[in-house]
Formats: structure tokens, C-alpha cells, sequence
């Protein structure tokens, strides 16, 4: 097992890295101090891992309750976090209490919102369930659910007490939830770390094979690389956190256009990145061959890199102005100057974008 | 015009205190940086105060928008929150906007905690319109609404840039809601500050009466009060801040059973604070003239002290129950040694709250 410790202004928290953490007492004990423990999952995972966290908490006499949420990006929205609610206030569950998220990041972001806003805060641990969670969720407090104009729009920074990433959960998880989190994963080399964007390169079969210590390095490289970026910038003050959205404006539209939970949001990153490489490629940031490289990661790692045809260049326009990058009116973009340095600009034309946005099929080609 | 700094660890912020503070450019600019503002108020104060305050910031050259809620306790809940993220969204609001509350605490409330969660937190300047709201909303930073099983069940802690108390705007408060704010200002006096509690007792009558000038001095010296407690205890991390709740946890027991806005707010405290005054004298805490002084101080100020009599003990055992302030399953409440201080203590016997809680209409003649 490793432990990465993120280390924030306020409090620093464990993120434990290895297989089998579920049934590790030293795992939860020392970060619970509370009595009532409520467990929120959702239909799919439950039956998989609930019952071996409950086990490991019951041995150690906590009072454990369980919520279950249904399994879906499309219901991360206000009504089922005030489900969790009325689970805890029929509970008696009090100002002591603490909530553990069980599940991927659909579940870690409501169960992080809700523990922020239950009388105003109480503990939360996380134990992301998913690739994508383990990489991106473990990190930087973001909780929150999505309101049927945006995505992401309602929430708190909210940090957990402890993140326990556990690789053995992985197995269960459909070749697509897994490509997915490889997008997070490819998207930490592309915007800071050319080391570990070429050990990518280099070890992407193992990784789709889900090899177990590739794994733990990937997801250990993968939060240390975020969390070097959120202490730097916890409240999302500055531009640094905001390259960790490298593709997302993109992704983001792709995602509320599409209806919730039908691309997965690491499908939607994974095309969204191609879109921004192309436009620095456009702009004359990047060689055609960076964006080949870029393509060829996507694609090696089983991921999308065509956004669907169905959404207009004035579409994506329309829905990419309300993404929380919009400062003073001005949409800003993460892109690359460089395979492995990022920024974040408002300044290009709009008709290099537009051209990006109607390239539709031809960026899976443009660069060969 | 008064200005009291409120001192926090992240931030200090100006309560302004005087009359016609609405139309004055320098109690807002300085503190909107924003360039998009969003006014929310309701259907009974909007009428009254919104168009001075929108002419004061259009003539600064604000974008401001407006979100008009139903005015009552009955409507602060989720829901309606979800409807000011609605306006927020359809009119394009970004991560640098501001939303001003307009009205009194629920107002203030609930704007509050929609600026907390939209996009992760955005400013908030408040203007509270009642006295209850200038008095016990302008500092502290608590927001939220409540769940059909618990009154502020929900919510963050969030600090406004700025508060304007304007005096002029309590003459169009009726005589309950005024009455209502002089409870929390009482409450000062008796948690800890006998000065502040004898100059009300020699007072009262000009206070009833809303003579502007010992008005102000009553905001005041009950905001720099209520200040002086919160910069001690801000996330409320130990009891210093639970003082504050004085009254509080018989009063939320009234207000759930008798049903959100049937008794305002500071009426349900008053009864509540002449309750935990019944329950410090049973226990040998303070004399029976104390409770009188306590009593006779409530009812010139036209408050109630007597509980509804449709409360049952055992069900205001019940709903006291779920109030925060329950620690380790342990029921805790704030009581007073003597007049001006108070402690929190779950150190009494059941059966002695029983008899407070049993005392009914007697609580208006006991201690004669």
C-alpha cells in the first residue's frame, strides 16, 4: 500500500493506494471519530462492496447506516442529494456524524456536497470506486451536482478526511468506465508532466490490461500530479487549478448536449483534449505530430476522440459560454502551448475556434 | 451612520448602521466588484425597497437582475434556492457575480447559501430589512434552509462582503415582526452582557416605540455583541458560539410542530428563552425575580412567553431531539448561572426539562 498525503491549508488527509484497503481497519479508524457512520452508494456498487465496508466498520462498533442512490450521472442533481438529507434527519444522525462515499465520482461529488451542507458540515471519507474517481475526485474537495442548465453549477469545496483509492474494485468496472478514467489519467501528462505523458506511451497496453502495479503507479503519479496543483490553488483563486480542465469546456458541452450519462464524462474529456490540441494546432501552439501523439494515446487507450455530429458549431458555442471558465463575459480555454504545458486563454479568434468546433470526423484524421 | 468591523480569520467586513443607507453609492461600490448582479427579495419587501436599490446601482453602471421569492419561513427550503440557481443560469451568471439579499433573515438565508453553492461560491452583500435579520443575520455567516424534518437543517457557513442595516426601513415592519427582533436583541443582554441588558430594561418603552437613535445603539451594540462571539468561534468548532442559542432549541421545537411561519421565528425564541429560564431556576440557577425580570422584559417588549398548549411534553422532547446541538446522542442546551451568563450543559435531569416543558400557561404567572 502507498500513501500520498495531500496537503492543504486547513487540514492534510491520507490518499492510501493498493489492493484490498476495503477490510483495513487502520484505513478508517484513526480518520472517524464519529459514531454514526452513513454509507452512501449507489445500486451497482452496493451489491459489489458495501457489505465488505460494513463488515470492517461494524467490527469496530460504529453505528452504520446505509443510503442508496440510483447509479447514473443523470441523477446528480439537487432532489437526490436532499434524499441523503432526509436518510440522515430520519437517522438522528447528528452535527458528529460522517458520511463515506462508496462509488465513483457521481457518488463522491453528492456525497461530498451533501456532507459540506448537513448542518452545515460534517465529516466525509471518500473511497472512489471507479478509475476516474480514484485519479480526479480523490483530490481538490470539488463536490457538487448538476442543475438541468449546467453542469457541475451547484456545490462546495469540501475536503474529506481520508481517500482510500482501491485497486482491487477496479476488476468489476466495464471496459468503458474503465477508458474513461485513463482520460484523467493522459490528461495530468499532457498539461505538467512530459515524463509521465512518454511512461503513458509507454505502458498504455499494460494499463488497458489493468495491470495492478502499473495501475498504482498511474493513479499515484496521477494525485500527486493534483495535488501539487490544489495546494498551490485550493479555492480555484488563480488559473493554476483551472488547466486541470484541460478538454472539459469541451467535454462539458458535449456531456449537456448529449443528456447526462450518455457519454461518460471521461469520454467527453477524452474528445474535448483532442478539440483543445486542435486548436492550439490551429493557433500554432502544437505540431501536427503533438496532436498525433495526443490522438494516438486517446485512441490506444479505447477513448472517443470524435464529438458527435449531432451538436452544431452554434450549439457548442452556446452551451460552452456558460462554463464556470466564463470570466466577465470572455470565454477562456484551457489549451496547450506544448505537449506538457498548459494555459488558460481568451485570446483567439473565434473563427479558429469555430473551425475546431465544425471539424466533427476529420479530427480523427486531420494529423496523419 | 455607524460602521462596525467584523473581524474573521479570512475576511473583515463593514456592517454599515443608519438611516436612508440604500441610496448611498459608498456602502456599495467599493465592496461589488462584480460587474453582473442579481437583487433577490421578496413579494412583500421588493415593492418597498427594490427600485432605490436598483437605482443606486444602475447609476454605478451595474447589470443588475432581480429574483423575487414569496415572503414566509414556509418557503425557505431547497427548492426555492434551486430557483434562484435557475435565474442565475438562465441569465448567464458567472463565477464573478454577486447576489444581494434583500429582506429579512429568510431572505438573507437562503440568498446567502445559494451564494455559497453557485459555481462553488460566488459574493454576497446583504441588506437586512428586518430587525431580527440586522441583529442576529448581519454577522456570522450561517445560511441554509430548512428540510420538512428539521429547521436549518441545511446549509453553509458564508460571509457577505458587506451588510447595510438601514434604521429607516423598520418603519414599515408590522408590530409582530417588529417585536419579534427586540427577542434576539434581549437575548444579548442575557447571555452576556448585563450593561447592555439593564440599559433595555430602562428602554424598552422608547424601543417599542422605534426612536431611530436608541435603535441604533441597540443594532449595535447586539451586532458587536454577537461579533465578539463569532470571531472567537467561526465554524462554531466549540460552545462559545452555542450561546448564542439561547431560546433556540425550545423555540425550533415550537416553530416544527406549529408549522414553518405560523409563529415567527423570534417569538418562538422569546417563549424558548423564558423556557430555559423556567428550566435555570428549577435547576437553582437563577431566582425566581430573575425569571420575573426576564419575563416582564419579554412581554413589554410584546413578545410571547407561553407555548403553544397543542405541544406536548413528549413531543417537544421529540423535536428537540434533532436539533444540532445534540452532541453523542446527548440532548444540550443553553441555560443561564445567572442573568448575563450562560452555558451549555446536557447536565440536568429529564425529569426536571419535563416540568419546563409541562409548565404551559403557567410560565406567564409562576414567578409573580
Amino acid at each position: 500500500m502507498q500513501t500520498l498525503t495531500v496537503a492543504l491549508s486547513e487540514r492534510t488527509y491520507p490518499i492510501f493506494i493498493g489492493e484490498h484497503l476495503l477490510t483495513q481497519e487502520h484505513c478508517f479508524k484513526p480518520y472517524l471519530k464519529a459514531k454514526q457512520i452513513l454509507i452512501v452508494s449507489n445500486t451497482t456498487v452496493a451489491p459489489l462492496y458495501l457489505a465488505q465496508v460494513q463488515a470492517t466498520l461494524n467490527a469496530q462498533g460504529y453505528v452504520v447506516e446505509t443510503h442508496i442512490l440510483p447509479d447514473g450521472e443523470q441523477y446528480k442533481d439537487i432532489a437526490h442529494v436532499e434524499g441523503i438529507f432526509t436518510s440522515l434527519l430520519e437517522k438522528r444522525f447528528n452535527r458528529d456524524c460522517a458520511l463515506i462515499a462508496l462509488g465513483g465520482g457521481v457518488v463522491g461529488d453528492m456525497t461530498g456536497f451533501a456532507a459540506a451542507c448537513y448542518q452545515r458540515g460534517v465529516s466525509f471519507l471518500q473511497i472512489p470506486t471507479t478509475l476516474l474517481a480514484q485519479v480526479d475526485s480523490s483530490v481538490g474537495g470539488k463536490t457538487g451536482v448538476n442543475h438541468p442548465l449546467g453542469k457541475n453549477m451547484i456545490g462546495a469545496f469540501k475536503q474529506p478526511v481520508a481517500v482510500l483509492a482501491d485497486t482491487s474494485v477496479l476488476d468489476t468496472l466495464n471496459d468503458r468506465e474503465y477508458a474513461a478514467g485513463l482520460a484523467e489519467v493522459i490528461k495530468y501528462g499532457l498539461i505538467r508532466d512530459v515524463p509521465f505523458l512518454v511512461w503513458l506511451e509507454d505502458n498504455i497496453q499494460g494499463l488497458v490490461a489493468r495491470d495492478k502495479v502499473l495501475l498504482a503507479e498511474a493513479i499515484a503519479r496521477s494525485c500527486q500530479n493534483k495535488a501539487d496543483v490544489v495546494a498551490a490553488d485550493e479555492l480555484e483563486a488563480n488559473d493554476l487549478r483551472a488547466l486541470l480542465n484541460l478538454g472539459h469546456t469541451f467535454g462539458h458541452a458535449i456531456e449537456t448536449a448529449m443528456g447526462y450519462g450518455v457519454w461518460l464524462h471521461g469520454e467527453a474529456v477524452a474528445t474535448g483534449m483532442l478539440m483543445a490540441a486542435d486548436l492550439s494546432w490551429r493557433l500554432g501552439y502544437l505540431s501536427a505530430a503533438d496532436v498525433e501523439r495526443v490522438k494516438r494515446l486517446l485512441i490506444a487507450a479505447n477513448l472517443p476522440v470524435i464529438p458527435p455530429d449531432s451538436i452544431s458549431s452554434a450549439e457548442f458555442l452556446n452551451l460552452m459560454a456558460v462554463d464556470k471558465k466564463v470570466l466577465a463575459g470572455k470565454l477562456r480555454l484551457v489549451l496547450l502551448t506544448s505537449l506538457g504545458h498548459a494555459i488558460v486563454t481568451a485570446d483567439f479568434p473565434l473563427a479558429t475556434l469555430e473551425k475546431t468546433l465544425a471539424a466533427g470526423t476529420q479530427l480523427g484524421q486531420l494529423y496523419d
